[in-house]
C-alpha cells in the first residue's frame, strides 16, 4: 500500500446510508443525497440500492460527472454561475438539472440562454448569512418566485436552503433548539407559497426525527461523518467511516510527539478546539490496527506534508519507525477531496472525482 | 476559460527565480530549490535556464515525477518514509537521492536494504520544533554521523534545516533579528563538523544577502509567493506570481458581501489574521483585469465551494453577477495544488503534480 492513504470503512458507510434512507422514507421527505462529500461513483452505487433517484452536488464539473453514471435527475447546489450556460445546456440535455440561486439577475440570464427546461430552486437563508434570501423577507421570495413563474425556459423546483450554523453546535440538544425555530418558520413560509421545501445539513438531519413541513432531504456529510460532527453531537465515533493512514516517519520522544507523513495536503487545514483550548487537526484511534482508547493523541499541527501528533509517554514508548497511524479526519469532505480515492478494508479502490475526472 | 482557474504570471514567477539564483550565485551558495510550491515541469525549465541542476522536493511520488523529467540530483526533504525502500531504490538507480532524517532506525534500515548510494541530510532543528535535532546538541550530531560514516551504503550529505518560525514574523527586520543568531550558531556547528549546510525558508532567503557559513539554500515558495509572505515582509504584493480568478455568483449590498465560486477545495483553508484581528483568507486586487486598490477586500470565510468576499460599498455596487474577481492566496503551496495547474496570461495551460501524475 502506497501511504498515506484514505481507508473507507465501506460497512460504516453502508449503514449511515441505510439509516438517512430510511429516516427519510420514514418521515414522508425525498432524499436527494449531497454527494460532494464522497464524490464517488462507486459509493453512489450504495444509495442506488437504497431506491435514491435524485442527487445534489456542489459544482457543474461534478453533475456531469454524475450524469456519465446514470443519475439523471440532478440538483447543483450553489448559486448558479452563469458564466457556465453553455456546460448546462449540455448537462439538461441529458437529465434534469436543477440549480440554485437568489439572484435575479441571473434568473434573466438563464431563462435567455437556456437551451432546455432547468429546475430553479430559490435559496433561502436562515439566519446564517452566506447565501440565498433572508426567509423573513416574504416580499423578495414573492417577486423571485413570480419571475420563475413567468420565465419560459425555468421551473420552479422548491425552496432550498442551509443551515450551516449547526455546525457550531456541541451536543443533540443544542441542534434541535437551534433548528426548531427554523421548521416553525417554514411551516409559516409553507402555507403562504406551498411549494417544495429542501433542507439538509448533516447535524439537523442526523438529529431530527420530524422534518416537519420540510418535503426533501440533502445532507451530504453523514455518509462518513468525522471528527467534527462527532464533537457537534450528530454522530457516535463508530459512525466515523473513514480515517487517514499514516507512516511515522520520526519520534520524539522528549516532545512527546511523533512526525507522520500526512500534511495539509492531505488532510485539509481544517481544525476544531478541543476543550483545552488546544488546535486540533485530527484524532489517532489506532496504531498498526490496534484500537488506542481516548481522544488524547491528537495532530496538533500539520504543514505541507508533515503532521505533527501528540501522543501519550506511554503510547509513543510503544510506537516504532514506519508504524502506521490511524487518524480521524476533522473534516471529511475536504480530506477526500484532497486524497482523491478511497482503500476499503479489503484493500479494493474506490474512485473520487477529484482524481478521476480530468475533463 | 473554466473558472475558478489559478493564473500564472509568468513575468513574475521568472523574475523571483532569475532573482534567487542570482542572489545564491553572488552569495556563493548552491541553489537547490524546493519544487513543492510550484510542482511544475514546466516551470521546472525556468529554473534549468538559470543553471540550477539539483533540486529539492517533498515526497519520494514528486521526485518520481521530476526524474521522469530529467533532473538527476534531488533532495526529498521530508524526514524518510522506510515503508517507500522499494520505490527509493528505484529511483536511486535512475538518480542520485538525498533524503533527510534524523532518526538513528531509519538510518539502520536504509543502509541495510538500500542497493545504492543514497544521501544523507542530518536534519538540525534551529529550535523550530518539528523535525531534527535541536542543533545544540552535539553528542547526539555526532553520534549520527558517526552511523552514516559507517554505513555501507549511506554517503553524508550534510546538513539540513528549515526555520519555519520565520513565517510567524512580521517585517524584514524580525526576520534578520530571528535569523542572525542562527547564522552564528551555524558558524560553530560548520568549525566543528565542516560538512555542508543547507538552509532555506523563503522569508530568510528573501531578505539575507549574507548566508554566512550556508553552503546550499533550498527555499520554494518565492517562486510564487502569495499574501501570506507579503505580510511577512519577504515580498512586495508586484511580487505574487500567481492569483485566484474567480466569477462572482450572487451579491449582497445590504451585508456589503460577494458569494463568489471559490472555496476551500480551491484557496485551502489557511489564513492569516489582518490588523483588526480578521480571518483573511485571500485578498482582492483587480475585478475583471482592473487592479482595485488598498486590502481591504478579502475573503472573509471559505467553505467547500463557496468564498464569501467583504467588499466596499462602493465597489459592490460596481460588481455584476459574472464578474471575474482576481484574488491573492493566501498560501500559494496548498493553492497551487489544490488546483492542480496553471494559466498563464497568455492562456497557456502549465502543468502540476497533483493532476498530471497518477501512477
Amino acid at each position: 500500500m502506497n501511504f498515506p492513504l484514505l481507508r473507507l470503512h465501506l460497512e460504516v458507510a453502508s449503514k449511515n446510508i441505510k439509516l438517512m434512507a430510511k429516516k427519510a422514507k420514514d418521515s414522508n421527505v425525498e432524499f436527494r443525497p449531497h454527494f460532494k462529500t464522497h464524490q464517488s461513483r462507486m459509493i453512489g452505487e450504495l444509495f442506488k440500492a437504497e431506491g435514491v433517484k435524485a442527487i445534489t452536488v456542489s459544482s457543474v464539473e461534478m453533475a456531469d460527472f454524475f450524469i456519465d453514471d446514470g443519475w439523471n435527475d440532478i440538483t447543483i447546489a450553489f448559486p448558479v454561475d452563469i458564466r457556465k450556460m453553455e456546460r448546462l445546456n449540455e448537462l439538461s440535455s441529458k437529465a434534469k438539472i436543477h440549480i440554485i440561486t437568489d439572484q435575479l439577475e441571473s434568473l434573466s440570464i438563464l431563462d435567455k440562454r437556456s437551451d432546455h427546461q432547468i429546475g430553479v430552486y430559490l435559496e433561502l437563508d436562515p439566519g446564517y448569512g452566506r447565501s440565498g434570501v433572508d426567509y423573513s423577507r416574504r416580499d423578495t421570495i414573492s417577486k423571485f418566485i413570480e419571475k420563475v413563474n413567468k420565465a419560459k425556459n425555468l421551473d420552479l423546483s422548491g425552496f432550498y436552503m442551509h443551515a450551516g450554523y449547526t455546525y457550531q453546535c456541541k451536543s443533540k440538544e443544542e441542534i434541535e433548539e437551534r433548528i426548531l425555530p427554523v421548521l416553525s418558520e417554514l411551516k409559516d413560509i409553507k402555507q403562504i407559497y406551498n411549494i417544495p421545501i429542501c433542507f439538509g445539513d448533516t447535524p439537523s438531519c442526523s438529529v431530527l426525527d420530524d422534518f416537519g413541513v420540510v418535503d426533501q432531504i440533502s445532507p451530504g456529510n453523514f455518509v462518513f461523518y468525522d471528527w467534527m460532527q462527532f464533537k457537534i453531537g450528530s454522530c457516535t465515533k463508530e459512525d466515523i467511516a473513514v480515517s487517514m493512514e499514516c507512516p511515522v516517519t520520526a519520534i520524539y520522544p522528549d516532545r512527546n510527539e511523533l512526525v507522520i507523513h500526512g500534511g495539509a495536503i492531505h488532510f485539509s487545514k481544517d481544525y476544531i478546539f478541543d476543550e483545552s483550548g488546544n488546535k486540533v487537526f485530527g484524532v489517532l484511534y489506532a496504531v498498526n490496527g490496534v484500537k488506542v482508547s481516548g481522544e488524547r493523541n491528537y495532530l496538533k499541527a500539520l504543514s505541507q506534508e508533515h503532521g505533527i501528533l501528540k501522543a501519550d509517554k506511554d503510547l509513543i514508548s510503544q510506537i516504532r519507525i514506519g508504524d502506521i497511524v490511524s487518524i480521524y479526519p476533522i473534516h471529511s469532505c475536504l480530506t477526500a477531496n484532497l486524497m482523491g480515492k478511497y482503500i476499503d478494508d479489503s484493500d479494493n479502490y474506490y474512485d473520487h472525482f477529484s482524481r478521476s475526472y480530468l475533463k
